[in-house]
């Protein structure tokens, strides 16, 4: 939670949060429910469900939330851990947040069901709480959700039957692909985290949930561009990640699109390939700084930052449109810190 | 649809059903939808999606389906599909309705996606046509489902990190845990598929919903028994399925639970680890058989099968509550042919 010191109001709706998510866990009992109490109890930003959160008091006037809120929150968390757990599968990721991933700890084939358990219970909470609205949001999102997982893994290899067309990464993705898929795998939860808020108390009236909704889709573009640029350009020991991971899970991101728009047939997927397969850390190290100065010389992370930032400014403009309160202001305050961050 | 040849007025609406399924799984695109297409074409008995045009049809004297009945038939064929994919990935199952798993010819991380769409496009579809208290009911089955795979695997080997806690066949279950068990993975399923069905038209009426959901159920619960028995019993041949897959899979079903409860600390457990590690086809299938007579001379498959009969009998009592006719009477013969059938 500790994105969220400094404010107690999201905090204290957040405890909640996560004691739900802890009862939620709690299900299939053995080692599973150990694995997910574990990993939900990790320190995440918990950024959904804070979003979640502040549109609910946005739109209550900073009362207390009702309990279909908290349900909702945590329904949009478990989602997200359902997806990091067969993400993590998918791209053979060792590592979540700062520990083992599940498919580590359990073995990939009760890190299926683990996933499975928390996909299945989060649609059961936001069934409960998010009515018919609810579920015709949540829904199709989350299949847009799987399909650009699957978009993006279309550059994987797989152990079991590779090589396949298409199992290479993808450097002839085109910007608009590549939004595209980020939409899908980031904004359209973010957007929806806020709607789910904005449900507290009711059916929303439109004025609420459309800059709520166009603030998630905006944060949830911008936010998605820096990480995937952080992932090139970010210092280790401040990002705390090992850098060039989606380069390792063979995912190929706007820098680089870019980048290869500029000089395609040039060495960088030469060098990527370094990066995805060097036997070495410091290997990796070297080739992942030739890129990082590569895309730097030919300006494809200028015109990367600069997207970020349109994206950025557009997301602030919709704060503007909120009713003004604390909660506004805080929405001000954590857009800037994960729009403006360089770690 | 072969199981519900001579059945013209459900083949009919099946041939609907099937439309909907290749559109859907068209969706992910690339080698994961030829695979699902590929899988959703191959015979399968399509059970789930002819309960709910049935029950439809119940509900509406014999009509042609809305398209909401045909969607909710769809989706509960893909959140079946959804469970086997993940089901075999789970239990290193390499066969499934006559060909390859799909963990096998997309390689388990693809699988995993492609079980993880369905699953999301399932609730998408019945989101859309079951409304909420279409999703009310769907949603906690499905949890409910994924529980019991839970609970069934805790006697699977994980090569990953096995030995584990509880990573032995269990012959220490009740046979009370045994049927929470195929109630969560079978029965509620088909509970579910007649009340879609019935959801033909609007809210239907109580003395429609109950009759049916109890058919549902209690078909559910024999329809697992017989075919847990089968996969003890059952000759190949006639089956068209290799004999002890539970076993082989650490699964521990009925027959064997009541015989352990005769003679605990018999070699039954012994038995049952040469069907599951033995290296030859032919050593399996002798200790398989061995196992077979041992069940029968103890009474163990004679109780199984008064078992099997007696809920049996339940869904035949809930049958003739429903309106006399036509579809009623495919019911009668197809709950006949599913729990009295000897293959």
């Amino acid at each position: 939670m500790s994105f969220w010191a400094g404010y107690p109001e999201v905090q204290r709706e957040l405890t909640r949060v996560q004691h739900l998510l802890q009862l939620e866990t709690a299900g299939p009992g053995g080692i599973i429910s150990r694995a997910l109490q574990d990993l939900s109890g990790r320190d995440a930003k918990l950024l959904r469900p804070g979003f979640v959160i502040l549109a609910a008091r946005i739109g209550n006037g900073g009362k207390d939330l009702t309990e279909g809120s908290i349900e909702r929150a945590a329904a949009i968390e478990m989602l997200h851990l359902a997806s990091l757990i067969h993400d993590d599968i998918v791209d053979g990721a060792r590592t979540r947040r700062g520990g083992d991933s599940l498919h580590i700890t359990l073995g990939t084939r009760r890190a299926v069901l683990a996933g499975d358990y928390l996909f299945a219970r989060s649609f059961a909470l936001f069934a409960k709480s998010g009515g018919q609205e609810g579920l015709e949001l949540l829904t199709p999102s989350v299949a847009r959700l799987v399909s650009s997982v699957i978009d993006e893994s279309s550059g994987l290899d797989d152990p079991k039957n590779s090589p396949l067309p298409g199992d290479r990464p993808r450097f002839d993705l085109t910007p608009r692909r590549y939004l595209h898929r980020i939409v899908g795998k980031t904004a359209l939860l973010f957007a929806l985290s806020f709607h789910a808020g904005a449900l507290e108390g009711g059916t929303p009236p439109e004025e609420l949930t459309e800059p709520l909704r166009r603030l998630g889709y905006n944060l949830g573009v911008g936010f998605q561009i820096i990480d995937d640029l952080l992932d090139i350009t970010g210092d280790p020991r401040k990002t705390g990640k090992p850098g060039g991971t989606d380069l390792r899970a063979g995912v190929v991101t706007l820098p680089l699109i870019l980048a290869m728009q500029r000089d395609s047939g040039g060495i960088l997927p030469e060098l990527a390939n370094q990066v995805r397969h060097a036997r070495w850390r410091t290997t990796r190290a070297r080739a992942l700084e030739k890129i990082h100065h590569r895309l730097e010389r030919c300006g494809a992370l200028g015109e990367t930052r600069s997207l970020a930032e349109r994206y950025t400014r557009r997301a602030e403009r919709e704060i503007l449109r909120l009713p003004p309160g604390t909660d506004r202001d805080i929405l001000q305050e954590t857009t800037a810190r994960l729009l403006r961050r360089s770690a």
